[in-house]
C-alpha cells in the first residue's frame, strides 16, 4: 500500500530525486553520470508499476493519486503529494502530467536470455537519437517484437525523452546490449536467427522474402550514414525497404515498423 | 540566373520575409493570416525549386550558394548572400543549415483533379500535429502514395515544422482541401475510389485484406480520439493495424506507412 506523504516545500529534500527535470538525464553524481529512470503520466506510471523497474518514489498530485490508487493498492511506495505550483517549483517546470515515478537502473538483462524466448527481435547500430529509440519501443510493444539488443554507439533508452516518447514501452519492451561489435552477431546467429540488415539499396531482396523463418533479427542503423560495412558483412541477407526515387531513406523507427508488421502480416 | 545580392545589415529591408523566423508562421499581415512557405537546407531548398512553389527569394551564407549554383542556373531570384552572423541577426537564431527559400502560398489545387490521376491517397481528418503531417507527406514520398487530402481540422502543412519534418516533401507530394466534411467523400468514391478507415479495433479486417483494388484512399485520424463516426460511417470498410494487446495506437505516421507499404508490397 503507498502511503500519502504531503509535500508543502518545494526544498524537501526527500524529492530530491525529482528536481529540476530538464537537466535530470546528467547526473554526474551517479552510476555511469546517468539520470534515474523517470515515468511521467498516469499510463507511464502504470507501466512502469507493471514493470521490472520498482519505483522508490512518486510526486504527484492529488488527483493523479486517486487515479493510481488502484495501481498502488499492492505497492510498497512513497507518493509524495503536492499542489501543482509546488510540484512545478521542484521540476522547474509546469508538468501538465501531473505525476512522476522514479526509480532506479535495475541490472541490464542478459541477451542470451533475451533470445532465448524471442522470435523477433531489433538490433541497433548507431541509433543515437532518443526520440527514435523512443519510436522504436513504442512500435516494437504495439506490434509484437519481442526484444531491443543495442549494438555500438546508440543513445540510451532511459533517458527521459526516449522513456516519454515509447510512451513507457522502453520499459516493458526487455532489451540488452551486445558485449562486442559487431562479433557478438555471432551469439543471435547460434541461437537460431536469421540476421537481416534492413537497407534502402536496390539490390537488396524485398521485405517480404528475406523476413522468412522462425527466428528474426533485423538490423537497423540510423537514417544517414546507415549500417557499418563491419556490420553489414555479419549479416545474412539485406533486405530493402521499397523506397520510391528520389526520396530520403525512411526514418529508423518508421523502417522498424514496416518490419515487425511484415513479421505480424506472415505469422 | 539567381543574382548574387549581398546584405551587410540585418535591417535591410529585402530579406524582410526571412526575419524573425521562430515567429515566421503567425503573420496576420498576410492571407489567412499564415506564413511565407519556407524551405531550410540544401535538400529542401533544391526540392522546393522542383516543385510548384516558386521561391521569391533565397538568404544563405556562400558555401550553400555554391553548392546550389547548378539548381539556380535557370531561375529567376535574388539570392540574397550574408555572413552567418548577419543571417543570425535577421533570423533570430544561428541556422545550421545555411540557406533559406521563401514563396508565395500558390492557389490550392482542386481535389478532383489530385483523384483523377492517383491510384493510392491519404485522407486526414483532425490531425492537428505539424510533426505528424510533416512525417506522413515523407512516408508518402518515400512508399509512392499519389497525393494527401485534408478533411477537417487538420494542422496547416505548409508550416515552417511541417515542411522541415517532411524534408520537403510537403512541396513535392500534392495536397488538396476536401470542400465539405464528409460529404466530399463522395467526390472520392465517384473516382473510383474505395475508402478504406485505418483504425485500431480488433473487429476490423487486416490491412493486407482491406488494401485491394485498384484505387485506394487510406482515411487515417488522430491519435487518441481516432475517426469521427460521421467519417467513419462514410468509408467503405474498415481496416486494422495488427496491435499487440495492451498498447496504444500506432502514431498516425506510422499507421500512414504500413497502409503505403502494404499497397507498395501488393503493386
Amino acid at each position: 500500500m503507498a502511503v500519502v506523504i504531503d509535500i508543502d516545500d518545494p526544498a524537501d529534500p526527500r524529492v530530491d530525486g525529482f528536481r529540476d527535470l530538464s537537466a535530470a538525464d546528467r547526473r554526474p553524481d551517479r552510476p555511469g553520470g546517468k539520470g534515474l529512470v523517470l515515468a511521467e503520466g498516469v499510463v507511464v506510471v502504470q507501466r512502469m508499476l507493471s514493470s521490472r523497474f520498482r519505483p522508490f518514489a512518486l510526486l504527484g498530485v492529488a488527483r493523479r493519486y486517486d487515479q493510481l490508487a488502484a495501481d498502488l493498492a499492492g505497492v510498497e511506495v512513497p507518493y509524495y503529494r503536492a499542489s501543482a505550483e509546488v510540484m512545478a517549483e521542484i521540476v522547474g517546470f509546469h508538468l501538465n502530467r501531473g505525476v512522476l515515478a522514479a526509480a532506479e537502473r535495475p541490472a541490464e538483462l542478459d541477451p542470451a536470455h533475451l533470445l532465448a524466448g524471442a522470435r523477433t527481435v531489433a538490433i541497433l547500430e548507431g541509433v543515437n537519437d532518443h526520440e527514435n529509440i523512443g519510436s522504436i519501443f513504442r512500435n516494437a510493444a504495439g506490434l509484437g517484437a519481442d526484444a531491443v539488443l543495442f549494438g555500438d554507439r546508440c543513445a540510451d533508452p532511459l533517458y527521459r525523452r526516449a522513456v516519454r516518447v515509447s510512451m513507457g514501452h522502453v520499459l516493458r519492451v526487455p532489451f540488452a546490449t551486445l558485449p562486442t561489435w559487431p562479433d557478438s552477431l555471432d551469439l543471435v546467429r547460434d541461437n537460431g536467427f536469421r540476421i537481416i540488415a534492413l537497407t534502402p539499396n536496390p539490390g537488396a531482396v524485398t521485405l517480404a522474402s528475406a523476413l522468412t523463418g522462425d527466428r528474426v533479427a533485423l538490423l537497423l542503423g540510423a537514417e544517414g550514414p546507415g549500417l557499418t560495412e563491419a556490420a553489414m558483412r555479419a549479416t545474412d541477407i539485406r533486405a530493402r525497404i521499397p523506397m520510391s526515387a528520389g526520396t530520403d531513406s525512411l526514418n529508423v523507427a518508421t523502417a522498424a515498423a514496416m518490419a515487425f508488421y511484415e513479421r505480424v502480416r506472415t505469422a
